[in-house]
């Protein structure tokens, strides 16, 4: 008798293995909807730079900046798409607990593989809140927690993680807090991605992490897979560190988003209260380019500097 | 170079060549959510009964007392589960154009491979309007129009439909009106499926329509299969006519609602303003099942006379 | 003690007593969005006509074309603004059980005066699921309830306005059936306004209509009082008869958003699925206008015929 | 000529006289709906108490637990219920500039009198995003300016408040980061409300503070508005301080929920993810009512320490 795929979800395992997923950035037309022509084309940069994983509508790709409608139907279409070839996990994660709930509910349902979920951030709530927020929803499949204080205002620490842990579904920590907190996670055995690209290298490979979420493997997904993969390589990490702190000399993801642009692979549309990066960080970045080489970097057309007038900032979409 | 199946699209071809498609019922949980474990199972025994389709959200499923993003959520659920097993046709019509725009980008976007699109009930307009409205989705993908003039109050005449046949997308139409309707269409090679049950045997053998969009197939896919493939039967037609005027004693999806209980398929839970049939009609029922014989309908269950306290009637979701 | 106005609701009385109900136009900004400046004037062309209350959102006032939200707002912006003068009567009626008690709990809590309820067009149920379905929002507040099958494709009977007159909010009928069904109810006692403008006079000096819920009171809301208030007249209703017709030449509000903007009382601007009258129906309203009289109507600018080109069509907004 | 409300808008100068204005809780019903009767009774226990202003769905008041629609009619039924004994400040800000947008439009135009604006929490911006930001909502009516970094992970320096100042909408700001602040601020003749109870004497009386944002205030109108009115208070101010200090004792409104629901002014209803206090705080709140003078809070019942059991925690509503 033929089983219907959704008894068969994804297992945790499925999850703990990647180590090189992509928090792809959400491409838009002019009139500020989503671009999905530019996006299929990205997601498949990706799949064909490496990249094992994606973040659909995480903070790179601007959830907090879709109506949830626009974010479910994003994960449903990049399943549908590419769900055989790259794992989608899905941020369905927010700081109301009846919105996690809710979307995480209908992103497993269009069959996202796994739930990215983040601490009530601009909220906040107590431990045990924090506990009851992450508990509503870890039934629902493989999850893992993010861990970012400088978004949301409020750490989410060992004791939290650890109170969750006998979820059978928690997959692993998306960690930013830096090498000593993910090396405290890997010694006790709980898989952690590093949510900072600069640092992503020594986390791998010095303090046990498994791998990253990463923004740069946006732009140069072959080379943030060969950091994870091919051991311990600090001339390669070294060279990409101009660009990993260029990602984030402005609130992740301008820079980014700038990037993707000038090397044409996306439209220089922007949602505020996004907008572009300087005339001279975007000078700078086709300098990056060149030093990393183009034919790393995602795309076909030849970087170049945009003027101000060509971007379009869309307020309202 | 691989390419993403978002620019594949269904050709218009892989849906005239439909026979038999349901217009599936939605179940639910006690609380009112979708009962997403009981629908895979209704799926499941409509490819297993051979239905080739599936309308989705449509009058029969309920759409319109579904949020939107319940409803293409329920599209791309049924897609990425069922998708390369039965055609999937998102009903995505309303009689707001901002609305059928967006839910139809929404729903091809999740992978549907057909959208419904029904004219502006309740609302009306003229026929530039109704012309305007239909040509703003036409170019999204593969198209079948409703006519139920029962249900939204204005007639779709043959005249808007040669206007709008010149799109390449235009797949055919849902036609309730009677047979020398269809016998205009078909006449003049438009693709026509029966909307009422009880006249598709003669629609499909006497006036020239490919088939049917069906509430019975619901219960009995099997010989709606056999009454839409291996040819003229009236002995069969006559057997199953008691059936399909007791599904249609009351507002359709309201019988068919109470049958799916009493069969066990279905939690007997309501959204209002649906109620169940009364006693006698579901005494009645159990009877019909008794004449054309369990094995034929879905399910494995007794079919039994539900006690009034049994249902469960929603009005908050 | 000081008492919040949530607990003095407005009295069933208190609607009963009005005879000139305008239906009222909601006008647009070229960018799809509400012209709350053109809305504004219009209620107070309404108040200064004599008009004694407004519906909100009602299917004149393209309420199907609305999000909720904007509906809400719309009925909350009313009443802030004009609740003192006029009363407010929120279109919240719904084809879904759910959206009808959601909106009604939020125009009430917003101070609508009263809620305008359909039976569930489109969707359409049994006896039982319509008085369901009322039973279901008459305990909060003020309501009238709204017939009129050429759009719902289904007659709210006698028997059912019976069943549900037992509770105390129920106002009275919107009934757009004709005399006989008007003089079935008013000999009964129950409150009746007639919704059609070309009956409203008969129905209301011949067959006890209390008054009229009215679209040509948009565009004459003197005259309309004076039809409604100052005895039978019929040199005025037969004077004005040829513009009633016209208003209703295509589905409502085709002609009455022509009008509107003709007078150079709104922004020729439409939600599709509506568009506007063809040619020989703009110039047919100037003529029409000289023969009542300019100054009977709204606004001060001279009316023109517009062209084509000047019109604005939205699809998304 | 009678004039709309609409265009005789709040001027700023009624805003920035404004001393003391209650961040207001939201209590809920039994099934996580809005209890409007007891808010009723709340805002008429601010007005009763001397509380000049209430931020409707501030970060107390769980904004961002609630959907827009509910959003905006708590302003519209706050503004319509009390509108006039009371200025009503709506809480539209958003991390995203479309919804800050959207939601500022809807609040003014039901009649609200300011808008309180955050920085982009959680998704965060550059400089210059922020400055676009906040210039698409400034426009718009009245406005303050909120900066609470612990939970936004933003400062809103001063050189950006600076920048906004030029628009004549601007009303002040709600600052959280302490006495240096308030008076670099209040020093350049900008409003600045104490967004911290426990500093907000001091900032009034010492740093040049015209008032405050408060949560205590929801407890203790009346000892709040002597706080702010009737000179500097070091006696009084030291004995609120335990109140002030327990209220902060876990991210807000987990405390004030809490002391609402044990006053019996509220329903003992949570929305997740807060979860009341544990039993030893919740003896203290007691404690501290005694010390105080349960006549000096609001609600006529004896305080009482609730049970675990009698707290209703929901997650879906």
């Amino acid at each position: 008798r033929w089983l219907p795929k959704y008894s068969a979800r994804t297992s945790v395992g499925d999850i703990t293995s990647l180590r090189v997923i992509t928090a792809v950035k959400t491409p838009y037309l002019p009139d500020g909807r989503f671009d999905l022509g530019a996006y299929d084309l990205l997601i498949n940069m990706q799949i064909e730079g490496g990249a094992e994983g994606v973040i659909v509508g995480g903070t790179t790709g601007e959830g907090h900046l879709m109506s949830w409608d626009e974010h479910i139907m994003l994960i449903g279409h990049t399943v549908n798409c590419f769900g055989s070839k790259i794992k989608v996990v899905g941020n369905t994660g927010s700081n109301s607990t009846r919105e996690a709930i809710h979307a995480t509910e209908q992103g497993f349902a269009v069959g996202m593989h796994a739930a990215l979920h983040i601490n009530p951030y601009y909220g906040k709530t107590s431990v045990e809140g924090l506990i009851s927020h992450f508990e509503a929803v870890l039934p629902m499949g493989p999850t893992i927690i993010y861990n970012v204080p400088s978004r949301t205002g409020q750490d989410i620490s060992p004791a939290i993680i650890e109170a969750v842990s006998s979820f059978s579904n928690m997959a692993g920590v998306k960690e930013c807090v830096g090498h000593e907190r993910v090396k405290c996670y890997t010694d006790k055995g709980i898989t952690i991605w590093s949510g900072n690209d600069d640092e992503c290298h020594d986390s791998r490979w010095k303090y046990g992490a498994t791998g990253v979420i990463s923004v740069a493997s946006n732009l140069i997904p072959g080379l943030m897979r060969k950091l994870m993969y091919e051991g311990e390589n600090t001339v390669l990490n070294e060279k990409l560190l101009p660009l990993m702190k260029w990602l984030f000399c402005q609130p992740n993801p301008i820079a980014l988003n700038t990037a993707l642009a000038q090397l044409g692979v996306t439209r220089p549309v922007f949602r505020l209260p996004y907008v572009p990066l300087p005339l001279e960080k975007r000078v700078e970045f086709v300098r990056i380019v060149e030093s990393i080489g183009r034919e790393n970097f995602v795309g076909q057309k030849e970087a170049r500097v945009l003027d101000d007038d060509e971007f379009v900032l869309i307020s309202r979409y």
